[in-house]
């Protein structure tokens, strides 16, 4: 019987795909579940719904309340937390460069050292030298970031986030099981129970 | 030393206040932790960020999912479901029914029951005859529903949705602990042990 299988969909600007990201491995483990890390972007998903910017900026009261909820929940977690003032960072590169490096062992470490970059030290991750620094803390060669722009690979990205928008996505993180769809990362066991449940 | 206390607010509209209304009872008590229920209305609190209905009807992704996510949080809670077409539906009379009735020890009975008639079996809260149903069937007088529509009552819930904005509230059920904000039915633990821990 093959492992049961998730997708965990994040954009690297979104907050709450940081918490999920750092807590999910462990979780994973747990429940015997594969995961299959998507980047994608939210930006074209948030411009179909005529939003310009991301909803916590729109809305300044989710905006506040959100960085009080993110500072509960890293520290419940023993996460560091740098409120960002520049958010949505552009998580293009990030998200070009990560597809490369989830072909290798240390994609995941390298979505997490990203992750912790920019949420955890107040880091850019626009900066090509925010992401060289996260490539060679995990020991995967700076030469990524070139071929992260080349016509083939930008061209997956562009495809995982039409693949997002049309299987229902709306926000990140969110987590896939064949056509069942959880928003959230507050759905993170309840994806994973449902994992293994109907696998 | 006084009990540890916490503000439920909600809105009769709000498919997750719902939950909540349904399963705080045990776990408040557990906690050792008093509610207030504190129904208000969101109407005012969308309108002054732009939207004019629901967000789940503005962004057709997420009402979808919505109500995918209700049906499975309402299962494993072992609640009924209707799914709703007349969503958002008017809540006012709901509301202000609710401030007389809490002011008796059937109150917090009366408000389940609205919670129900709409989610459960998809009865249309404007609507005084099922308000009516409510009253009766959890003891109360039925000349409540006249007493609702009173200027000091109506000021009564206009109050409410004006402390709701100004204390950050930007959506339903949210939990207030002091200056502290939860949002969101997922936030109910969490909200109680924090009650709980700055008693």
């Amino acid at each position: 019987m093959p492992q049961p299988r998730i997708e965990f969909w994040f954009d690297f600007a979104s907050t709450y795909s940081y918490l999920s990201a750092m807590r999910l491995g462990p979780l994973a483990r747990a429940a015997g579940v594969e995961v299959s890390w998507r980047p994608f972007l939210l930006g074209p998903i948030f411009a179909a719904q005529g939003w310009t910017t991301s909803p916590f900026r729109i809305y300044p009261a989710k905006g506040r309340y959100m960085w009080r909820d993110m500072a509960r929940r890293t520290q419940a977690l023993g996460l560091p937390l740098k409120e960002l003032d520049n958010m949505p960072q552009n998580s293009v590169l990030a998200a070009r460069v990560a597809q490369l490096a989830l072909g290798t062992t240390q994609g995941v470490a390298f979505c997490r050292s990203v992750f912790a970059a920019q949420f955890g030290q107040g880091r850019d991750i626009a900066e090509a030298a925010v992401i060289r620094d996260c490539l060679e803390s995990t020991g995967l060669p700076c030469d990524l970031i070139d071929r992260a722009g080349q016509d083939d690979n930008r061209l997956i990205l562009r495809r995982s986030t039409e693949e997002a928008m049309a299987r229902g996505l709306f926000g990140a993180p969110s987590f896939t099981v064949g056509d069942e769809l959880f928003w959230g990362d507050d759905r993170l066991e309840e994806a994973l129970a449902w994992t293994t449940r109907h696998a």
